[in-house]
């Protein structure tokens, strides 16, 4: 019995209890691997847009300094939001499913530091794909 | 020209540009109300954990102070994500088609608020649902 | 009832009621624009650094990439300050006074982000400008 | 000479050199105790929130939790602002004029520790008082 | 040649590059498990001073969510600190030598979010060895 | 009597109670100069790391902003762990003791912001040399 009143439960009716997004270890069982796409999506941007500076050009620099830390942010929060997935959602049935689980993840962030710690189009498109690989897993065990 | 080789712009074929998600102020271009949205679900669930916790027993309160937590840092995050958006990525045109804009974005943020410094489903599903009013506006400008 | 004890209230004596300083949303009733204005006038400041290095020497580079993350996070600080007081301080009455508030906000943070984009100094004054405009009219209300 | 174009030095105009507010390790000479005196203010304020609780009603703990995190951050910040102040504004010169300095600001420092670990409104007064006096310091050297 | 005037390399005469201790992604070559296992036995030490509240007495549920946050922020430090380790120091050469790695991290994880889920001295304690195993192995490669 | 079933106080029995590491202040009797001291020693790593770029390549940039951020967060960490030590461990009889302490720690932490203020690395070198001046005393009063 709640304090807090009658509990409607218009949760219930808000979002179907079958959608599945999640990303905190409460745990509230809303996992999704939409925010690190996102992240690894960013440092693919930032990659771009430090690609295309014309850095003989000091004045470029400013720019510079601010396309690093943002690449480094978002290639950090990538990073965090997969291993949340990885330690709080999967459980050791998945893993007997998806014997390369631990390996896709320890890989995808490896290609994560890599893309953080270089200018390298490379590995910041692999490590959104290697995420990805990740995330379809994810969404076949929710079927 | 780039000092980083062959700007082989891959990104360019790994999304196309039509597509549309952003979140940061470089600006990077990708806008997307997702983020705010799944905060927002969170401040739902949440509000729900705690209104199913039977707080006449002590020992509940330890998830109680976990949960309004959560709660309260998930709800900050929804009001920043929103206001990223309507400050960097709404332009003057939009306002025009949309004069409503400001307003409707001021009543989300109050309800945030409301949905933090409460255990109020209401304001919390109206808090998700204001979310979803802006967005509509957000996808509708980028057809 | 407290169960702390006898509530003497010397809070009551340490600072008379009429005066308002306030930034968060317990709401605790201390909303002040004073902390937005420093945050501003910190961007002035990293703008006019920035703008007396000489960038043609690398050296100089080390204290560029120092200025220009201060610049970016006092940008977003005053941006942040300031929306706290717009999203929860400001009521319908305010705005009933003041129709222009929501857009005197509103630009206030596109010139934060224009200040934070690029080194450019009538972009930091007219932020700050654009900051005490609002924090005027906010003084006029606790009158 | 500066790679920004004409600096044209607006920020002499928009405030005095004589004016000190600081508060960033740059060091940007913008240095200023009035921010750890405000945070040193929701202390108090979060304190009296909490003494008027009703504390026997379970449903009070959801605002403790909130208010309690308040506190403790604000307490933090406070400490922070001061020591910035202390370590970075505070020249050894300063000491020989107020030799009780760094007593001062040990004394308040140990003062926010207890007004964070504790319901204590006498602790979170001398608090902020404390700070006041460094405070009194820092413009006295400022004339 | 370095910009910075003579490179007289003090680092090396300070510490003996045999010494291993590190925890950035730059990568700077200091990895160490010792942050982890404190932030683990101040889990510890959190859940002990939560046990021995009296719940029952309300006065206590000030302590009792100061306890709980700095639980939680603990336990998701040694989580961070241990994954930094396993993402960016490990290498497939200690993978082939030390086949148990992944399990031993995902586990230690899963632990952690058992002792930041609930007052739970057995895991609390199962948390920090389960980190000392992973230590172990990290000290043996430095060999 | 805990409501959290039997207190087995297993802490008592993983850790002496004579051991005594603490960086927080609940205050839970855990300070340990170690993190301080990590945190310098990266100060001095991320120093050597600049000072080994050839920063007329423009391309080096990407890395002197990622390392100039580096020394910056773990220069602050190093600073804000020590200042922990002083402000909560050390009692009124450390100071009769060590009377020099106060002074101590004020020149470690000016120290600390030459260190990230330059690229310098006799003040990395003296910035770990006297927090490991206060870490001696530490360790002299847990005998």
């Amino acid at each position: 019995m709640s304090l807090f009143g009658n509990v409607i439960r218009l949760a219930d009716r808000v979002f179907p209890t079958t959608e599945a997004h999640a990303h905190c270890d409460i745990p509230c069982g809303i996992y999704d691997p939409h925010a690190a796409l996102e992240a690894a999506q960013t440092v693919i941007r930032m990659t771009e847009l430090i690609q295309e500076l014309d850095l003989n050009d000091p004045a470029s620099h400013h720019a510079l300094a601010r396309y690093t830390n943002t690449k480094e942010e978002h290639g950090k929060k990538a990073k965090d939001d997969l291993l949340i997935i990885w330690t709080d959602y999967f459980k050791p049935e998945h893993l007997e499913k998806y014997p390369d689980l631990h390996t896709l993840v320890w890989d995808a962030c490896k290609l994560g530091s890599k893309a953080k710690q270089n200018v390298d189009m490379d590995a910041a498109v692999a490590f959104k794909a290697a995420i990805q690989k990740v995330g379809d897993i994810f969404w076949e065990t929710k079927q």
